[in-house]
């Protein structure tokens, strides 16, 4: 196959191929925000646990992410992708129909980028998305007393890739909850943008890496420190850790890929937001614990290590 | 090392690290202008043939040379980054630094990225810019009888990675032009600019992959074909073809990532355009050909091949 017949074949998938660079208007009263993320295979995913069509998914799903958590609103995504010549045309377009079913449901168009061999199939997205001014969080804006709180329950994903290892741990209902979860995970947009506009909400960060891991990453911003109180868990991550044998805490704390949002929110406001996001997206936002001055992340009464991914640790 | 350590390492680097996606302020006048490239490491590139610090000026100077063909200014850039554990720290602040240099060169910024591990040296940029609605171009404006000009002689970045091979083929001043423009080549942002601000110029592509490949991409989206009555050429590229006993148009017909511009010109206007853009750069914007009715790219009465780089042909 040559270059030609890869950009007809994902064609479909995508808009404004054709030359090198993409154009769009951006809104007057907003600014711009930007993010990129990198995967490579058997670094960052590996095909045994997933089809084709869910890395994509997964792929586009974590940078929608990472603007979500500004409470930023996607707008257009470009694709480079680096491949073997082992990976087959229908292969690519797999990719891609994961990576642009992902797009649309998040109402963002991929507007080109790049192709190239490589030894691992490797798939770099940028993603492009706007925020009112006024609206923009940032990890930085917490405060000691400020309510940390997640936008829905953890180690589902985590729960997913125990299921791929170990089909057995648990059927039913849960299991296709925690195979959703780790291969079609939803970017929390609406929600972002919901407490983006709302000045009690100090600061936010997106739970890709674990909440231990992001927590301390979005208290260590804020130049303050946070207590978890507890870890709102899965029904499947719970029903999966306990047919391990495994603390289903763990699952939450060091599981990631789950993509909800954690945001820092004033004490004296939290009750109002939460009542306000629960009858707005009939799910309730989650209390996890509070930021304090003490720097670090305690659980328990004993200090959390970042239990999260670092790819050179 | 890990994440924080190289985070830390290349700091200087870049601007916004923290957050996972950065903001800008868009002009309010200007549509936005995005483009991604993928490198990767014996693939696109060899670090026989230069330093990391090399790669990463010539990463850079691709993607704003996809920009500089629409008439965008670059604002910023993206760098997501993948390698295999034996590089090291002071390679990547290597690779950062080529990339910092060429990007500050043109007046973007590096606001961030991604860093993960990967078999092969892997880098994906994505490059951000600007430029008023009105002057776009794009490849597919372009009509027959219009005249093709590029910005720049061809040829030398080839004839510097012949000398990268073989560095007894010639010596002197030549020797350093070509080993110039190969390593640190320069994306003509101000010339695309100027040119896109003239109605009479149709439309623009940046010679990346060779004369006869971005003149046939060009012509193909613009319906028409082009006759090539000259290639203009380094005087570094006719002097290294002529020690290797080649035939120097090839250079230039072949070559590629020279990063100069192809505009095509309305022909009543050609001169007038001409002659402006050697007042305003100093240098001379060089007639190589004309748009034709009938399909294919024409040189010396024969019909030219597409030349240049197809990484999957």
């Amino acid at each position: 196959m040559n270059e030609e017949q890869i950009l007809e074949a994902i064609r479909p998938f995508t808009t404004g191929i054709g030359d090198d660079a993409a154009l769009w208007q951006p809104s007057r009263s907003h600014r711009s925000a930007i993010s990129s993320d990198m995967l490579v295979e058997n670094v960052d995913f590996t095909r045994d646990a997933m089809t084709l069509q869910d890395v994509g998914w997964r792929a586009m799903a974590a940078n929608v992410s990472d603007l979500a958590a500004m409470g930023a609103k996607p707008v257009l995504a470009t694709v480079a992708l680096a491949f073997p010549e082992t990976l087959t045309l229908d292969e690519i377009v797999e990719l891609y129909r994961g990576l642009a079913t992902c797009a649309a449901r998040g109402k963002l168009v991929v507007v080109g980028g790049d192709l190239s061999r490589a030894p691992a199939l490797t798939i770099a997205i940028t993603v492009v998305g706007e925020v009112r001014t006024s609206n923009v969080k940032r990890r930085a804006g917490g405060r000691p007393g400020d309510v940390v709180a997640v936008t829905g329950k953890l180690g589902a994903a985590r729960a997913g890739l125990e299921l791929t290892r170990d089909p057995e741990l648990i059927d039913g209902e849960l299991r296709e909850e925690a195979l959703r979860a780790f291969r079609h995970p939803q970017a929390r947009v609406a929600e972002g943008r919901f407490l983006a506009a709302n000045r009690n909400v100090t600061a936010m960060i997106d739970c890709s890496d674990g909440l231990s891991t992001d927590l301390s990453r979005l208290a260590a911003a804020s130049g303050c420190g946070a207590t978890v109180e507890c870890v709102p868990l899965a029904r499947s991550a719970r029903s999966v850790a306990e047919a391990q044998g495994e603390n289903p805490e763990r699952f939450g704390l060091a599981g990631g890929e789950d993509f909800e949002l954690i945001a820092a929110i004033r004490a004296r406001a939290y009750r109002h937001v939460a009542a306000r996001y629960a009858a707005r997206f009939n799910h309730e936002l989650l209390r996890v614990g509070v930021l304090r001055a003490d720097l670090g992340v305690v659980w328990n009464g004993t200090p959390l290590e970042r239990s999260g991914w670092d790819h050179f640790h």
